[in-house]
Parts: structure tokens; sequence; C-alpha cells
């Protein structure tokens, strides 16, 4: 993607993710509907899908051929990433947005042709924007994040997992690696939102973080925040990402990934896309 | 305590805690040394020693029959709680200190002859500061917090859990009722910070948090905090809080109190204080 473009762009996704934004902060105590989709973990709130709407019009009025990938069903049917796609989540941490009504956060990826060019995260309730462009670094507001630590030993870091790795019954992963890979690092972390999970690497008070079961629009922007500080991220298994399909993912400074993955790692084959 | 007394610690403290935030903000970024105490995860950083001693010398200045129970070394060596004990965690959350430098709190609790008066937790860096009073209600900054809901059951209930209490070596707790219970509840958080985890209980965003292995320091203003808004705070055997000891802890909304311990908490006798 030309650089002034991508310019061009990023300035107005920045403005529409702050609007999108403060619309939320200003109707976050107003009665809301929720509905529960397939799970109880899995809530949608209107907000949730105005927040999408409003990113689908603004991109359909000003970027007609750009295409639109979503959670919330106002984006388009894509099979592939050819020309220029948005990878949104509108509220990435419901769970939090509805417990907390803190500690979510709008994630926008735009990739062109597949390399991804554009990340934004916005800490709503904080009023903090990570962002990033492709070789251009990627900063925390107007503070440019530092490259990631290439010292520190997996013994000292502090990783993001989720208490339901550890327990042998989960679907995805085994849990004695796991439960190894607790006992081998300094501690863990748990958020409850993937997306400010990803910027926290980014920032560098997370060493890594570990999923099994995150949709593009949960990593799109992530990655190229992570990636644009010298991290590394891939799917859990070292294959690179797939954009079109739920995956896992290890994010983290580039010298204890390999080490977490073939040392502790251990995928439950044919399961991890259940 | 007499209420007018009361009152006047109560502001005393307020200002000398919002003072020794404000020092440890203004100097969040200078080079500091890091000692290691008897292991990795137990870092103690000149602040904290320089904020404890701060509580020190003010205390004896202003209330010279008042003694202090803190982590650092500057308190009395109290074997009792009669007459007035303010129980002093300079910096809770060192590791978050150290690795985040954010997500750390100063934490006080002014108990009388045993009984909890004044809890004060001062979340340093978001300048975020949660109080209460016995019977006179708690406070985040200004904002009065609602009693704690009474209606939602344990499995739409988000605690805060240790991912170590799911491994089998733990020495303290059996992890099969732990990963019992996290297949149970909605989901878990783990924010590295006693004091603030407390708070967090006590403004309605985690329903519970259980922990094996904490200091008076570490919960002695959480627990004042928490029962203000209607919640149950006792060791996690039931019987009521140890101010002298490291005890086991389970601070959560009064219903699915008794049912987390009932249900899903086997100590493992005669470790849990090792």
């Amino acid at each position: 993607m030309d650089k002034q473009l991508r310019n061009s762009i990023f300035h107005q996704a920045k403005s529409w993710i702050l609007e999108a934004g403060e619309r939320i902060r200003e109707n976050i105590d107003a009665p809301r509907s929720i509905e529960t989709k397939s799970n109880p973990n899995d809530l949608v709130t209107e907000m949730d899908q105005q927040t999408e709407q409003f990113f689908a019009e603004k991109i359909k009025e000003d970027y007609p051929e750009h295409y639109l990938l979503g959670e919330e069903g106002f984006g388009d049917d894509i099979e592939a990433l050819d020309g220029t796609v948005w990878i949104v989540d509108p509220i990435d941490g419901t769970m939090n947005f509805v417990h907390q009504k803190r500690n979510f956060a709008i994630s926008i990826g735009i990739y062109h042709d597949g390399i991804g060019e554009i990340g934004l995260i916005y800490n709503v309730m904080e009023d903090v924007l990570y962002s990033a462009k492709r070789g251009e670094g990627a900063y925390k507001n107007r503070m440019e994040l530092p490259t990631l630590n290439k010292e520190r030993p997996l013994n000292q870091s502090i990783l993001a997992l989720n208490t339901t790795w550890m327990i042998p019954e989960n679907p995805h992963i085994e849990h004695k690696g796991m439960q190894d890979l607790v006992k081998k690092i300094r501690s863990t972390r748990s958020y409850g939102s993937a997306a400010l999970e990803f910027a926290f690497v980014a920032e560098g008070i997370l060493d890594g973080y570990l999923t099994m079961t995150l949709m593009p629009w949960d990593f799109a922007a992530g990655a190229i925040l992570v990636e644009e500080v010298g991290g590394v991220v891939t799917q859990a298994n070292k294959q690179e990402l797939d954009l079109l399909n739920k995956s896992t993912v290890l994010a983290s400074r580039s010298p204890i990934h390999d080490e977490i993955i073939d040392d502790y790692v251990q995928l439950k084959k044919g399961k991890s896309d259940s």
C-alpha cells in the first residue's frame, strides 16, 4: 500500500475509532438489552452492534472499494484477503464491558493484499489509543513504544494465560505442558480482553499472550502492533496467522516465543478449531 | 473508636496516602535498585521501603500511641491487636510495579482493639482512592459504592484466581476442586495486586477473590472495604480473618461465599501456612 494513502486511511480510522469510543463512554450507563448468543460467555450488546454498524457505514461511504470483516454481521462475506480489508472488533472484551464497564477495547486491523498495514486498539474507558503503521513503529497515544526486551529469560516472564488451559478436559491444549509453563514463569495475568492483552505485550508490560480460540477480529490489530515493536506473533504451532479463520495465537517477545512452543505447547490435534 | 476521632484519623491517613502516591508517581521512572528477597517473585524496591518509612514517621509524630504493622520492617513488633494499629502495605503488587509501572496500590487498614475502622486502597498510577469507614459505606474517589449484587449465581460470576491453584503440586489447595470451580464460573481474572483485587470485589467488577497466602497488610484494608458493601471476607475455611498471621482469604459477594468453600475448596491441611 502506498505510504501516503496509508497515512490518510490511518488518520481517518483514528478519528472514527475515537468518535466511536466517545459514543460508548456517553452511553455506558444507559440501560441496554443483552442477548445471549451461543453460550453465556458470548454476550453481545446493542452497543457492540451499533458500533460495528457505525464503522460499516463510514467505510462504505469513504472507501466503497474496501471490505469489512467483523464480528457482528455488518461486514462482507469475504473468502480471501485481496484488496484492502478492515478487520474490526467493535467491542473486544464484551464480558468486561457487561460486568465491569471497563477493560474493553475497539480493535481495527487494516490489511492490504494480506499484509497488515494499520493496527489500532482503543482502550475506550481509559481513553488510551495504541496504534501502529507497518514499518513506522507503534505508539501508545503520542508516545512511541520501545522495542521489546530481548534479554529477559522465560523464568522472569509474566504471561497472559487462561486458567482453563490448566484443566485436563479442555479441548485445545495438553494441560500438563501448561502447568509446567506456569511453574516455570514468574507469574500469570488475565485481563479478559484479547485486544488489550496484545496491546500490553506491545507495551512490554506482559511478556507474552497465549490463547487457543481467537477470531481474526480479536488479533488482526494486535498482531501488527506486537510485530512493530519486534515481537513475534504466530499460531501456537509456529504457523503463520490465519486471518480468515479461528485460530490459536502466541504473541510474545522474540527470545521466548519458540521456547514456549517447543517446550510447553502440545495442541490437541483436530480439536483446536472445534 | 469514637466517630469524631475516627473521622480525624481518616482525613489524616487520606492526605498521607495521596502524598505518598504522588511521590511514587514522580519517581516511577527514576532508576532504582531492586533487591531480591527470598525468591524472585518477592521483589522489593527502594520505593517500597521509603514509602513505609514515610508512613512510620508520620504516624510516630502525630499518633505516638498508635502501632504500625508493615511489610518492610519500619513498624512495631506486635503480638496482639490491642489499641490502634495501622496495617500498611506501602506497595501492594511489587511485581506489577517493577514490570508494569502500574496496577499496584498503597493499602492501609486501621484497626482499633481488633475491629476494622478505616480502609484505604490507593491505585497510585490511576489516582483512584478506594476508602471506607466502618458503618459509613465505601467509596471510589467521591462516588459511594453500591451494595453488592445478591442475586447473581455462581455460574455467572467472575472470580480472581491464581493459575497456580490448578496445579496438583501446589502446596495449599486441592487442584481438582479449583478446576471444577473454573468450569463452573463464567470466567477468571488475575491482576497481580491483592489490594486491587479486594477493591475490585468491593466495586462489584469481580464477584470474588480467593487466595492462599496473604499477609495481614495484603488484606487489612480490603476486608473493611468489601464488608462495607455487604460482601463477606473470611479465611478459606470460613474462620475469621487472622490479622497477625499469613492466611488464606475468600472475599466475595455474600450469596456465593459459602457455596465456593463448601463445594470447591479443600485445603491441604498443615501446609497452607508453609
